[in-house]
């Protein structure tokens, strides 16, 4: 049943990859295509270019998300991942999971090869979050929230409704893009692991069990502008250096109970009113938290949290706590990772069952099919930004993963 | 010789400060009067009324300075302060100086006496520093630097040269606006205390012995960009985790080793990338400190400055550091001490010798001449807000001592 001798062509698949990095790459390397920008519509249109080429039925739903599909009937073995990309990020994330999807459907339909059900690469829209974290996944399966959506904004202060009206789109249709489950057998996606574990320890395919949860919040520290020459330190309410306690407390705290997993970062700091020469009125910290476990992920923030207050508190300044984000772990099917396993067997390739600490378009479609991944290492565990890779035989034994999985699913 | 019997009049100076208040004040009562901008030109355009009004002969130099002016020949006696204000600040700062000043002189005018020495008030030109902190009294004193002041912009980005244009002045005229020193025989400026300690002690005067010298250096700790959720706490190199755990230790440095008067301030923050999802890459902390012992100044930035090394080399982290200022602490006049100290006696007012936190006009023209500070009460050490308030019987004594200064300085 399963083809043990089809495989990918690394040489079209390089091709492509270095294509579609080409585009939105800045004179440094960077590469930014934020979703609904030019630079993401002028890489869709590649795609699409690319999918007929390959002799693909082609489809752009009312969410932005680029179909290429082989083969006829429902329901469908799908793959895909995205093609929107962080600013400055690298070559591969999203762009790897479409571009070896694309190859698994041209090498099977080169092969003249019929599997027992219709094969379809997806390229999802702004997975990133630059609007709205997995818009086209969450349309697709029927939890885009389009009240929510209508508020958003990019940093930059564009509205989402706007930027769709741009490129084209109306985000009042962007709900009819959803499908049916049971047209969807089940969903598998090729990223790389964006962290070291895979390199470290030499194993050439990661089998995602699972994506970890995240709690978001926003702490604000309160305190007061006095004049940076003229007030004496212990009559300072300064929310900077309250908050910067606070996060060297909020590392260890993580680091000492997080069984050594567990991750926390604080990405977007802001101080208030910002000069030379006043005490830092206010301090914002966006913080998350990041775990496979659901109980530590609560036990953790909760522990960071009264840390927080403890610091303010005793610093005499006044704390402000927002919620942003609760995100439970997702599981991945235990199916499809036996299928990947099995895929790796026949391959002569090892594994390693491992959580993702990123979020994907999979853990999305996991609410309504069977969802699986697979990783390949990536150099030094870099991702997200312009030296982002993975070396070329790496790619190609994931992407004869990729395919050898998508074959069985579809048998 | 002096008149101990003449005094200041509440009621005109209480309208005066009332009426400056006005100009700029927002709605929620933070009060905005950047240098060079719209609300400034219309405050000066409101002085120069309230000058010509009291009699006086007025002046407005190349450098944008105005001056009030009782009596003919030379060397005066000056006093001031400055009418541009920090964003939202509040009613006193600068604006006390100049309008105790305009009081003074017009008492004196109204009273028919002639002082040994002609009087004059000025308010100085962007003392704050939107763009170039004393501009006019560096203009003044001939310590402007012109090639400089023409690369410098508002956080705004708006240019020097472009404001002054739009203002009705000319940069590359500005240094005209420098005068003989010898013309100008000593110079005394009322200013409230900004900071908690003739409150707490209850004192009415504080004489102010010298004004603290200024370290400025911004430090850039510089990490790696990495995936917020896959990169594990131990490989990160997290740049705001790093200078936020460095903060903490410079705080406790200063505090330690800072003899109970030494002050810093984290007053500028930036945080590269600055999205919730990516490590931040860089660190950015503009930091001062103040003291008036220069040793002990010099001390404290070497250890604080060792101590961010550490925490960078310990972290793994590269450190980035730039000298921004180096502003040695500036001396009052003993004579002019001695005859404020002369004058609270005459009126039986309690007086403090004092260091200044904060930088004043009076430094600027203490290279020229003998300068002189006589500091009222802050209301909870408060300045630089809305709230920044002084009580109006505090305001008197405080004009009436400058006053009787002014005279003996003149007799």
């Amino acid at each position: 049943m399963v083809a043990a001798d089809l495989r990918v062509d690394l040489e079209r698949l390089r091709q492509d990859i270095e294509a579609l990095a080409s585009i939105g790459r800045d004179p440094t390397g960077g590469i930014s295509r934020p979703a609904w920008s030019p630079a993401h519509e002028e890489a869709r249109a590649w795609l699409l270019g690319r999918l007929r080429e390959a002799g693909l039925a082609t489809r752009v739903d009312p969410a932005g998300n680029v179909f290429g599909r082989l083969g006829e009937g429902s329901p469908v073995v799908m793959t895909g991942s995205h093609i929107d990309t962080v600013p400055r990020g690298g070559p591969l994330d999203g762009a790897l999971g479409v571009l070896a999807g694309l190859e698994c459907l041209r090498a099977v339909a080169a092969s003249g090869r019929q599997p027992g059900r219709p094969l379809e690469v997806a390229a999802f829209t702004d997975e990133e979050g630059r609007f709205y974290g997995f818009f086209g996944s969450r349309a697709l399966t029927g939890s885009l929230d389009r009240v929510l959506a209508e508020r958003l904004s990019a940093p930059t202060g564009l509205p989402l409704p706007e930027a769709m009206r741009r490129a084209g789109f109306d985000l009042a249709a962007a709900p009819t893009a959803r499908r049916d489950p049971r047209e969807i057998a089940a969903y598998v996606e090729l990223h790389i692991e964006q962290g070291p574990w895979l390199e470290v320890d030499d194993v050439p395919i990661g089998v995602v069990e699972g994506i970890v949860g995240i709690r978001r919040f926003r702490l604000t520290f309160v305190g007061q502008p006095d004049h940076a020459g003229t007030t004496p330190m212990d009559r300072r309410k300064d929310a900077f250096l309250t908050a910067a306690e606070y996060a060297t407390k909020s590392r260890e705290l993580v680091v000492r109970g997080g069984e050594g997993r567990a991750v926390t970062t604080i990405g977007v700091v802001e101080v208030r009113p910002g000069v030379p020469n006043i005490v830092p009125e206010r301090a914002t910290l966006l913080q998350e938290l990041r775990d496979s476990d659901p109980a530590l992920l609560d036990r953790l923030a909760s522990r960071t949290l009264q840390a927080a207050r403890r610091v303010a508190r005793q610093r005499g300044l006044v704390l402000e706590v927002e919620h942003l984000m609760r995100a439970d772990p997702v599981l991945m099917s235990p199916r499809i990772q036996a299928t990947i396993e099995a895929t790796a067997k026949e391959l002569g390739l090892g594994t390693r069952r491992m959580p993702s600490g990123a979020g994907h378009d999979a853990q999305i479609l996991a609410a309504v099919t069977e969802a699986g991944m697979i990783f390949v290492p990536s150099q030094g565990g870099r991702s997200h930004r312009p030296d982002e890779w993975t070396d070329w035989p790496a790619l190609e034994r994931g992407a004869n993963m990729l395919l050898g999985t998508l074959l069985r699913l579809a048998s």
